[in-house]
Formats: structure tokens, sequence, C-alpha cells
């Protein structure tokens, strides 16, 4: 039972370390080296390698860095991968000394720092098209705070609302969903080097340093955890999906909002694709294409979450990076849809005439006459809800709008209550008027100006607060580049 | 085109309505009285309706809950759904007053608000039992601190470390989760009634009274949203879907260190199938069932998340009373499956002598000794890999443990490094003994004692603020459940 | 390190051991029954039990589900499973021949069996709703084979077609489904019995004999692969969640065509929830319900599916009991869509006035016209398109229908072609009438009549096929059960 | 109310168009141009064209496709999308007859029909790719016939069996799995052209004749059906998943094998990560890259088949380009992991002395003893039972095989039995020995060398129908791109 066969075999090659090593090229690389140089600063500092020995380190990874194009390298099999790749490097420069690096660490501690470092940047930029989606909602809440539209229940036309009050309500899921990113990603921030292996080292390494240097806010306790955990993954993930469906919800209504039948809202022609010999066709697509893009991004979000299903609590392949980069496919086609949303967001614009359309043709107000009967006429529910109920059956049938029912009003009032409505007929015109009802609902959350101007302070506020805590974590980030170089080329001399 | 079919047709009774009516029955109708108290009681206190008014609301509604059996009613059609046939009870009792109770509110405020508090109470179970379990991982941690086993890497024995490590690293990834779950269900905590149909009411409501009745913390902002948005049931069952993936890693490792050629992990009589005819054959099925019943409740929590995709952001049916049950289904398998694993970890031990024969053959000290030779012997890296890899070899042939090796490793070293090792033969011993690699991992997150019982702390004061929170929550609820008996009874005089 | 517990712990029992004891006790209680008397058949019939020890044991199983009530029955631990509960039965009967029955098979196949034997029944019933589906289908489609209705793409109308040649499509869908299903059930039809714990047995049994007894169409082959493998779990809710999700889609269609705005579809009185207030608010609420149900059942089909995922290719509990319960609760609420769904397309009707009204406003015949001039005209096709469209701006100017456009059309025509058309009014006229866009569509495939009877005719034979496959599924089980019978009452005397 | 504004919209044109574009460049134009060379020569023989019309055209697709690099094309927005670049270059060449190739079609059914030919030929590989693996299993089952291995339940050693065994009902699966993708691939050969936008064409097409020339079997009939049915798309994503889901389990089952304690599997070093100081530390790596590949394949699949859940049953780009694309993802990772497998299982091999170390241990053929009892000794089954287990006991006890279990076994036996048992000492050795037990199990499916290879000729009759019909496939495919060739070259004279 001789084994003659020699590491790697063509398949496993072919089928799995070449595509590794392209990934580590494109998306893990630079990290790879902050952390060696990292680590290198704490074995310094915390005199694990003399001034000497890690100066001569500090030395050959400039060079190795100055000498190597990842761009221009091919995988061989020469090396397992990456990471013996610049290993061999350093041992070809520095001799026996180049091993010294890999003291009190290892590829699995490293691994799970870099893929965090990876995912910190996409998060980052994630985060910022979320807040410029929820700052496009915003703004345009508040410039369409007072234009009517029909608001749905059931598909069908309920009630009047306003623009703003739809676009508010939207917001406010966003925002949540946005916090919900913000804290998966905050488990981004805790550092897993220094676990080593698994249970840290026997050498008096310093954690606390090393993530400092890399932007991190502090270490990730338990070792074992460093290397088996796969929540920063997991939740991040989790996190991201809910995004996609949520706002895939409001896509639906705008795809049926811009249906051709209903109206209500309208994109310009920069969004809509037409037909040369059906002008009054204007295709939509662009809301089809969010709805997809947030189905597929969706789906990957899911395909990484599964892959931990039921695999062992140990450090292993599967959160690794293949798996990793798998769900970075998240991020690109994830963010095309955000940003695709603002400029769609920001494109279209309510039809007032479609609005008002509807709006009469479904009687949305009738609920409104009912309770003004029952607040100013002294009416019991039922009666009110008669008189209503007759009002509308009557414009129904004349196919006019609610506004012209006051005759028929009348003669059911003075039917079921016995004497004359207080109600004139301007006041009644008033009354069933959408932007009466509107008015009316200044209760807190409702559409009226007052309550909505109310809101829009709190949506604003959280918008800041999520905004500062992206910014805080970059920031951090950017701060631990530059002492990281300051203290590389200290050691450098 | 004559329509003279007549609500509700027959298939349609049988297959949603009925069903619904079972629902409301065994989850909802309590809640639904709830809100009709603390909904008269706003009534009442705003002015809307008249003390006395309300009075006899409420000798009706009380007269009812004395005199109507849920248990005792099934579904006719007669009805439209439970809300109607009390309305019916109600006008029955009070005539046209007993419509007054539906005054600036609808169905659709009231069913999301009945909707959160069914989860709230199952969540507020959830969290117990996630709690208990946290508790058993740390008394059992802190139990077996020194208790040494084998960790593993890519399936394969790495090093030694001790249960107490081990189950600290679970736990950490469980507080996290048990958290992610509080903050899912702090969304459970604002009251969308007073939202009404969509857009809050013309009447002088008091939101914030009847939210704080409810035990609410404080209302949903956006009556839109409170009518529309899901993220209270998607936020809820993602958090908890991932409590099922990251305990179903932990379940993968009790299977694995339970197999017979591992043994590391032994389960009591209590939890083993065992053979009549095998003496030997022990089978650990609780581990089994811990693994379906997790993948199974993670399932149904994908169940409910994905049944919201691509519906419109109204309301709608899809998150409401038929869908709301088929998620309860994740808590009472789900909720199962947490018991049992507090109970397996509790009666699990393990078993040292199997731990000392694995780690024996395969050397999974052999690190430290290199490590050692560069730290006390002053070697390089690879002069110590070297001789640690030749003692390693010479054991391995000879089929002995590490500790046997030192004459090997004097070999080695004089052949490596031209003198003899300071080590000597006991020195050398302890060097490779798992319990030196353990005690010298002493930084932060490590397995020393040290390391642990500083960690142990952090666990102790999350698990606590945890406990507190839900606390915080049910202690609310409470309060409300008493204040709103008190206001109710008062009104009725 | 004594071990003291005895089995069962009192949390497995209460989290595990009794809800599977419950589960038998529902679902397959009838089945092992089954299967003990097939078995014992076999075992007489082969000679591995003597003639008269068979008939002892035919008498005890007889006696026993006579006298047994499972419904009476309670899990109390002192038997494992209901397994041993019947094997002690057994025993205290006839002594140690009680165990006999055992002989040559195990808990692993019989598990299997009686679990395919469960899915069967349900299956059958499933197919049974998806072919009454189909046939309601194919019967409204060829009802309403000249019904005229507005086709979308992109969410806007396109063009006219019919009701028959939509619901066609929807049924070639479904059809597509139910073979599926259909093939996914025939896995069903293999018996793992004799299988026995894994490798079969050394006594002469006969598979095929009891395969057929048990009404299977033949053994499964491999006897590991019959208690390992799960594919006919897996291949069967696989195919099952497709029908949810195609169906959803054609109820995405029926909630936007019976739009307020849209209106092209109307569900009867017995289908639409009103309001007392609004009488022109309609709300087709079971088209919601149909949706949600379907993807409730085609998230429960996932979960089955996923919990399957990085299992271990043995014998395990993940495809047992209560994964196999679970489900069934995809039959269940897939069921109530499948009736619902008949129910629906059976009272709905298509609203003629809103077709037109939808199909005038959108021009939805103007390809027509161009492509007629290029046929008719001998234009080419951009100078026809030019025509055409000409003619479209002038009616959709005016808000008046393309079939009173002639005289703009015929301005147009002249101007390009630089001669009057030979289209005459009423040749314009009948050329943008829907009913001629349809009648000119007689390719394979199109909506003429004759192109629609012809697809009929395949569909038809289709579901016949179907029907056929199912039928003689079931009648082989109930031809099995009468042999089974007869051949066990013989045994025992 | 004016827009003024122009397509394409930055933002969409950088988010959706330029990638569509990218897109039709990589996977679809090559198909594109196949379906306008089909398309004309239909035209051209149904005289929808005239003979000099036809020549014209073909020969600018010719100039268009002999001049025109797709690779140096880069989106610009110009042109909506590719289709409308060609046909730009038509009508640059040819004048207004440049609009006529698109007589009697549309975007929508070529859209459909290029997405089929693109999966079609990844599907064909892909098949290629798993009936290798059926090969590579089936004569490696072969190859093992006799090799015993240990067979576990429950994660436990159970009973004897063979690789060749075990292989057969990993096979036994794959076949299955291969084949319902193929019956899954047989919608791709139903050819949507001639359904034009929605309703087929009102021009005397020949759907069956483009169909044939494009290599489908014939044309998919209902043409509302060719552009809103996905079932072509989930049908053949569901039926790929269940390959990736059923072979993650024989990953399991092999991670588990390969562990170093079990040790019953051993990868050659060309497929181990081996570590420079632990001699003895071999990971087999490969194992944890295929159930990646595999859950990502499985997750990709189901991304796809999620993103149709409620959309509407009409054409819309969530079937189109995009997802298309990202559905070709599962193609490239899931080929992977099948290309890997191959190889694994090609170099790995079962470790006897493992094997036999462990079915020692673990008494794995007692039942063969008991039921060797009953057979030749006459006992009933629980005294045979009693007396196997005595004698496991003491070998248990005394840490040696059962083999060496006579003398105690003797003993047992006479107590019981108050006779000499017949089996003498080497007929009790060869009783227990796991050849025997597995020579035993001679019952079709069972592990003996005769049933084993009369089961091997049903899995290569399979494995050779499933690879005719693959190429019965890419046979008419290639068949089609000749006879479309000539039919198309004829045209341009």
């Amino acid at each position: 039972m001789t084994d003659r066969s020699t590491f790697p075999d063509p398949v496993y090659r072919d089928t799995v370390l070449a595509p590794l090593f392209e990934g580590v090229k494109a998306n893990f690389a630079e990290h790879m080296d902050a952390v060696d140089r990292a680590h290198l600063v704490m074995l310094a500092e915390t005199g694990i390698l003399t001034a000497e020995d890690a100066g001569r380190m500090a030395g050959a990874l400039h060079a190795i860095a100055e000498e190597m194009d990842p761009e221009e390298l091919t995988y061989t099999g020469e090396h397992e991968d990456w990471f013996f790749l610049v290993e061999a490097e350093l041992r070809a420069r520095l001799g026996e000394l180049g091993g010294a690096l890999h003291t009190a660490r290892s590829r699995n501690d490293i691994d799970h720092t870099i893929f965090k470092m990876a995912l910190r940047s996409r998060v980052a930029a994630f985060e910022g098209l979320l807040h410029d989606l929820a700052a496009t909602m915003l703004a345009k809440a508040r410039a369409e705070r007072d234009t009517l539209i029909v608001a749905y229940t059931h598909g069908q036309p309920a009630q009047p609302s306003t623009y703003g009050h739809y676009l508010s309500a939207a917001l406010e899921v966003l925002l949540r969903d946005a916090r919900r990113v913000s804290e998966a990603a905050d488990l981004l921030e805790l550092c897993p080097m220094g676990a080593a292996a698994i249970t840290t080292s026997g050498f008096p390494i310093d954690r606390a340093r090393v993530a400092e240097l890399l932007g991190f806010e502090r270490p990730l306790l338990n070792s074992y955890g460093c290397i088996a955990s796969v929540d920063y993954v997991t939740g991040l993930y989790s996190a991201m999906k809910l995004v996609f469906v949520h706002l895939g919800r409001v896509v639906q209504d705008m795809a049926f909002w811009s249906a051709f039948e209903v109206g209500q809202l309208r994109l310009p022609n920069a969004l809509v694709q037409v037909s040369s010999i059906m002008p009054q066709k204007r295709n939509p697509v662009p809301i089809e294409h969010m709805r997809h893009l947030a189905s597929v991004a969706a789906g990957r979000c899911d395909a990484i979450v599964d892959a931990m299903r039921n695999t062992p609590f140990t450090d292993m392949n599967d959160s690794e990076g293949e798996v990793q980069q798998a769900g970075h496919a998240a991020f690109e086609g994830g963010g095309r849809m955000l940003r695709l949303m603002s400029s769609v967001l920001d494109g279209a614009r309510i039809d007032g005439e479609k609005v008002q359309r509807n709006a009469d043709a479904a009687c949305v107000t009738i609920t409104e006459l009912a309770d003004t009967l029952v607040r100013q006429e002294g009416l019991t529910f039922r009666a009110a809800h008669e008189i209503a109920a007759a009002t509308a059956r009557d414009v129904i049938a004349r196919g006019v709008p609610l506004g012209a029912g006051f005759e028929a009003f009348r003669v059911a009032f003075e039917e079921r209550a016995g004497r004359a409505p207080t109600l004139d007929d301007a006041a009644f015109a008033e009354t069933v008027a959408p932007e009466t009802l509107v008015a009316r609902r200044d209760r807190p959350g409702g559409p009226a100006p007052t309550a909505l101007d109310a809101a829009f302070e709190t949506y604003a506020a959280e918008l800041d607060a999520l905004r500062a805590s992206t910014t805080a974590r970059t920031d951090r980030h950017a701060a631990a580049d530059t002492a990281r170089t300051a203290a590389f080329d200290a050691l450098r001399g």
C-alpha cells in the first residue's frame, strides 16, 4: 500500500488551490500584508523578536511588497497557497529567520482576521449606500410631505395618504435594517489574531496591540472561538438579507403603482424602456431589475448562512476563502440594487391626476364622512355608516366623485336622522376631500404635516447616528493604517 | 353576469376561515380581549366615549368574557371571523353602541398588536431557555475548567485544550445569539394600536396610553408602517435561525466526540439507546435528535422570512394569522431542542482515558516542544521544528506517547545543535505534557485557568444583563396587565 | 466515573420520545402493523418460521390489534418506543417466540418502509388535488376559449389574448409540475424491507414477496441505500415546492387582475370580503390567502430538504419520525391551497367591460395594424410602424379607442406611402379589433380557437395519463391490502 | 411636470444595462446569432421574406459576424441592449430591410430561447461530470467489491460490509439524481421561438422548423407559456440542488472515515495537506472543500428558484439575463465539486488494518453469531442473543477480538442450552469473521459478491442509458448547427 503520489493532485490544484490563490490576489493579499506588519511590530515590541531580527524582517517584507506584483502571479502548485509563497520569499531573503514571522500565530487566526478586514471595507461601502438610500428617502419624503396618494390594503384602494407618509414608513424599516447591519458589523471589529492555531500561544504576545494596529476595536476573546465561530459571517448576511427582503416589498408597490391602469407613480423617461411603435407603452423595467437584484442578493446571503449548517464547530474551510468570496457577490449585486433604488426614487414622481381619478372612483374618503357625522352631528356609528354608504352608492352609480354627492347625502341624512345635517354643501365637500382626511390624521405617526415633520426629525437623527457609527469605524481603520505604517517603518529603520 | 353567490364560499370557509378561527382561539383571543379593554379605557379617558357609554361597554365585555367559552365555539361562517363574532355579541347586548368600541381603530392595527403580544410571551419563554442553556454551559465550563480534551482542526487532532475552554467558545457564540434575539424582541415592544386602518384616526386618540396599558414600551411611529411592516417578524425569525445554525455545529462536534473510535465525550446511560445483544453498542441518539430539531426549527424560521418575499408593502394576510402560527412551530420544536441540549450538556462528561489515548497517538503537544526549544534553547524555528519532528517520527514508529521520546529527542538535538539540550528527561516530559501546553496558554482567551477565570466573569455579566433585559420586559407586561385590569374594572364601576 | 443514570432521561423523554410516540400513533402505527403481517407471511412462506409458530404469531398480532387502542396509550418511558411496546405485548402472549417476528429485519428497514407508506397516501391525495385543479383549469380554459383578456408584459398591457389561452399556459406548467411529483412518487414504490439493519440478512428472506404484500412495485435494491438514502424525501418535497412556487405566480396575476383599477378579473361575492361602509370596496382576500398558503408550503418543503444538508449518509434520525411529520404539514397547508385555488378559479370570471376599457386605453392591437400593413399593403416595416405609431398618437391624444382612428391612419398612410390605403374604414376597424388579432394567431400554441382546441386535446391526454398513473399506484396498494389480509388470515387459521 | 430626462439614466446604465451587455457578450451572443440565422432561414422558406431580401439579409448577418468582435465592444448606452446594437448594424447595411429580420418574433421569445441554449451546453457538461463521477464510483465499487469496511448507524460501528457495497448505495442515489437532472434538461429541448411577444404571430411562421434548425426537440406549445414559464429554470436548479445535498452526505462520511481515530479511509499524499512539524498530521482538506463547494452550489440553486417566488406569471426580467448568469455560477462551482469528488474517490483507499481494528473493538459481527445459533443450533432468539451477549462481554473485558471468544461462548452455550454447541472453535471463528457475515448477505441488494455483481450490471445499464440520453441531445444540437449553417449559407448564395 505504498503511496507515491505527491501533493498536489492536479485536479485538486485546478478545482481548489488555483481558484483560492486567485481569490487571495483579488480580495485578501493586501490584508495579509497588513497582518504581517502588525504582527511583526508586536513581536518586536514584546521582545519576542530582537530589534535587529525585526528590522531585517521588516526590510524583507518591504522589499517583497515592492518587488512582487500579485497581478502577475499564477498558481503553480509549488507552494500550497499564498501564505507559503510569501514565507518562501522571506526564507529566500532571510534564511532561517524567514520562518520567525510565523511565531505565535497560525494560518487559522490570520485567515479569519483577513476575512473580517475584507468584509469591513465591503460593509462600510454597503452601509454608505444604505445611508444614501435612506437620505434619498428622507429628502423625498420631506419634499413630498403633502403629495396625496391612494394607500392600498389587500391590493385595493383604501384611504388617501401622502407620499411623504408612505416613504416615511419605508424609511423606518430601512433605518431599522441599517441598524441591524451596523450591529452585525460590530462583530467584524473583534480581532482573532493571537488565537494562533486554537489556544493562543506560549509566547508573551500582546493581542490588544495587534488588534489596535489593524484597526479593530479589541480582540475577540476565546481563542477557540476566534478560529471556529462564524457568526460574524452568518450574522452579517442574515442582516443583509432582510434589507433586500424588505426593500423588495417597496419594489412590488412601485411595480403596482406604476402599472398602466393605476398610474399613481410615474418613472421619468430616463428610466423607462419604450416601444417605437406603441407610443403609449412605457415599461418601467428598472423596477423589475430592482426586484431580481434584491432577490438574488437575498439568495446569496442565504447560501452563505446555509453553508454553515451541520458543519463542525472548529476551524474549517467552510467559512473560508471560497465561501467568503461567494458572499462578496451579495455585496456586488446588492449594492447595485441600492444604487438603482436611490436613482429610481429620486426620479419617480406621483401623478396627481391619476391619484385624483383613482381616489374619486374608489370613494377612499368615505370613512372620514362617517367619522365626521359621529363627531360633528352626534350620530351613532351605525347611523353614520348607513348614511355614508348610501352616499357612496349614489356617486358610484352616477360615476361622479364623492364630493358631488351632497344631495344624496342630505337625503340619506334626513331619512335616518329625521333632520337636516348641519354640514352644508361646502362643508360636505371639504369633509370628503382627501386633503381633509390627511390633515385630520395628526396623531403621532399620522400623515398630517405636523405629525410628519416631527417624525422627520427622528429619522434624521437616527440616520446621523448610523452614519456616525460607520464613520467611527472607518476612521479607526484609517488611523490604524497610519499608525501601523509608522511603526513598521520605524522598525525597518 | 349576475352574481348570486353569498359569502363565504364553502371551500374558502373550510380551507381558510375555519382554520383561522381555530388559530384565534388557540393563540390570539386573550390578547384581543386585552386590546379591547385597553382601547376602551383610552376612549373613555380621552372623552371619545362618554363615561356612561364606556361603562356599559365595559360591562358587556366583562359579561361576554364570563359567558363565552372559546373552546366550545366552532366556526360556522355566520360571522366572518372572531372579531365580528365579538362585535355581534356586543351589538346583541348594547344595540348600536356595540359598534362604538371600534371607533378609531381597525382590524389592521389590532391584528399586528395581538400578533406581537402572542410573540412576546413565546420569545420570553424562548429567551428563558436560551439563558438556561447559557447558564448550563457556563456552570459546566467552570466545573470543567481543567478537564483536558483534544481540540480538532479540519477533523484531525490538533492541540490539547480544556473542556471549559471549548464550552466557553460555544458560550460566547450563544450569548451573542441571545443578544441578537433580545434586540429583535425589542421591536415587539412597539405598539401598532392607533394606526387604525392605515393613517391613524381623526378622533383625538392617545396612542401612548394604549401602548402603556398593553405593556408595550411605546407606540410604533409611522401608522402606515404599523400595518405594513413585517420586520418584527422577519427580524425575530432571522435571529432565531442563527441560534439553531450555530448550536447545530456544537451538536456535530458532540456527534464526533462521542463516536465509538473517538470516545472523548461520553453520554450517560440515561441518554443512550442500547442494544440487548451488543453490550458495547451505545447509541447517543439524543445528539441526532438535537441536530434535526435544530435543523427543522431553522427551516421553519426560513419559511416565515421567505413568505414575505415579493409581497407588497401594505397590510396583507401574508404576515397574519396563518403565517404567524406557522412561525410558532419554530418555538415549539426549537424550544424542545434547547431543553434537550441543556440536559445533554448536563449529563455528558469527558472520558479522560480516551482523551489521553488520542492525545498520545496524535502527538498533539509537539508544537509546544518546538516553541520551547526556541524560547529556552535559543534555537531557530527551523532547527527546533526539525528536532521536534524527528522526535515525533520516533515515538509514532514505536507506538509510544511523546513523553517517552526523550532519547530520540536528545539524539536529534545533539545532531542539529551540536550540543546536549539543557532540557533533561523530566523537563522534556513536562514540556510535552498536555497540561503544560494548556497552562502556558494564559493570554486573554486562552485555556489557562487564569485566562478562563477572567473570561467566566465576562460571560456571567453578559448573561445577567440578558436575563435582566428579558425580566424588564416581562415585568412591564405583567404590570400593564394589572394596571389595565384596574382601569377597566374602574370603568365598569 | 460510575454512571448510575437510567434510560430515559426525563427531559429526553419529554422532548423527544413522547412526541415521537404520539407521532407513531397518529401517522405510522397502522403501517407498522401491515409490515408486521407482511413480514410474518414471508417468514412462514420461506420456512424461516414454521407454520405452527407463524400461526401462533399471527394469532397474537391479531389479538393485539383487537385489544390495544392506540388512542388510549400515552408514552411512559417503560418501552423505548412503539416498536418495543408491541414486541413486549408479543412476548407477554407468546413467550420467547414473541421475539421471532423480528427475525431478519430491523427497525431501520421498518422505519423507512412505514415512512414511505405514510407518504404514499398523502401523495395520492395531493396528486388528486393537483389533478382536480388541472381539470378545473382545463374546463375553464375550454369554457373561456374565446373570452378576451389583456395580456401583460413587464406589468404593462401588451396584447389582447384570451382567458383560455392564459389558463392553458398555467395548465401546461401545472401538468409538468404534476408529472414531476408523480416521478418523485415513483421512488416511494420501492420497498426497503429486507435491508434489515444495513446489509440484508443471513436468513433466506424473500424481499420481493414482502414488497408485493405491502403494495410496493419492487424492493429498493442496495440494502445500505435502503436505510441511508433520503432522496425519496428530498425528491418529493423538491417537486412539491415547485408546484407552490409556480402557482404562486398565477396568484400574483390574479391579485393584479383583480385590483380595483385593473378589474380584469372579478371574484364572486362568495369569495370577497366586503366593507359595510364602502360598498364599492371588494377585497379579494382569498387571493392573498392562496399566496401565503403556497409560500408557507414551499417553505415547509425547503425545511425538510435542508434538514438533510451535511448529515451523514447512514441510518439516522434526521430523516425519521419527527422530520417526516414536519414534512406532512406541507401536505396539509399545501392541500388547502390547491383546494382553494380550484374554488377561486371556478368562481372568478373575466370582466369584459374592463378588458375592453383597458385594451382601448392601451392600444394593445397596434402591432397588428403594422403587421397588416406589411402583409396587405406591402409596406416596409419601418413605414408600417411609423403609420401605426402616428395613428396611436392621435387616438391617445383624443382619448378614443384605436378603432376610431381611421382618419388619422388614412392621413399618415398617404403621407408616408404617397397613396391611399386599400384598407377602408371597416377593414381598419376589423384589423385593430382584439378579436382579429386573436383569430389571426393560429400558429401552434397561439390563442386562436383552432390552435387552442388542438392544445386542449394534448392537455386532456396528459391529465388522463397522470390520473392513470396515480390510480395504478393506489389500486396496487389496495390490492396488496386485500392479498396481505388473506394471507395473514390463512396463517392464523 | 415636463419630463426632459432621456434614456438611459446613468445609474441605470451602470447598474443594469452595462452588466447585462457584458453578460450577453460572455454567454448569449453566439446563441442570438444562431437564432437570427434560423429565423431568417424560416422566413425565407415560408415566403414571409422574398428570396432576394433573405439573401441580402444573410449577407449582412454574415458580414457583421465577420467584422464585429464582441470582445472589443463596451456598453455606451447608445443602443438599449445587444439586440438593438445588432439591429442598428443591420439597418446601417440594409436600410429599411434591416428591420425585417424581426418579423414575427420578439425579444421575449428570443430571450428564453437563448437562455435555454446557454443552459443546454452547461447541462450537457454537467451531466458529463455526473456520469464520470458515476463511472468512477462504479469502477471503484467493482474494484473494491470484497474490501471490508465497518458500516455505521447513528455514528457508531454497526456491521461489517464492503466498500463496494457502500459505494453502490451512493451510486444508486447518484444515478437517480442524474436521472432527475436529465428529466429537467428535457424541458430545455422545447423551443419558445414563434411565441413572439406573447401570442405567436399573424405571419405564417413555421415554429417546428425554427426549433429544428436550433437543435430543439420541438416547439414549446402555449405561446404565453413560452415567455412566462420559468420551470425550465426552477426544475433544473431544483434537480441540481439535490445532487449536491446528496453528495454532501457522502462527503460527511468521508470526513468521518478519514478522521485520525477512525482511519477507515485514507487519502493519498497528493490530496493531503501536511504539517512540516507534525509528521503524523494529515489533513484531508479536499473533503472539506467538497463540502463547501457542494453547499454553496446548492445555495446558488436555491437563490435562483427563490427569485421566482411571488413574481407575476408573465414575461419579466426576473428570469432573464442577470438571474440566468447568477445561476451559471452553480454550474461553475458545482462542476468543480464533481471533478474533485471523482479525483478523491479515485485516490482514496480503505485502510484494512484500521477496519480490522475497529471491527474487532466494536464486535460488529455479534449479531451473525446469534443468527447462526438460531439457524444451526435450533435455539430460540432469546437464548441465542443471551449466549452471544455473554461472549461479547467476555472479549470486550479482555480486550481481544470476538474470534478469540470461543471458550466464553462454549461455556455460555452449555449453561443456557444444557449441551455442547455443534460449532467447534474453527467454525466459531469463521462464524464471527466479517467475511462470513458479508458472504452470507447474498439477498438482492446485499454485500455478498453475487448480489453485488448482479447490482453492478443494473448500474452499468442505467449509466449507459443516461449517457445515451445526453449524447442524443448533444448530437441533435450539433446536427442542427450543421444543418443551419448549410441552410444559411445557401441563402446568402
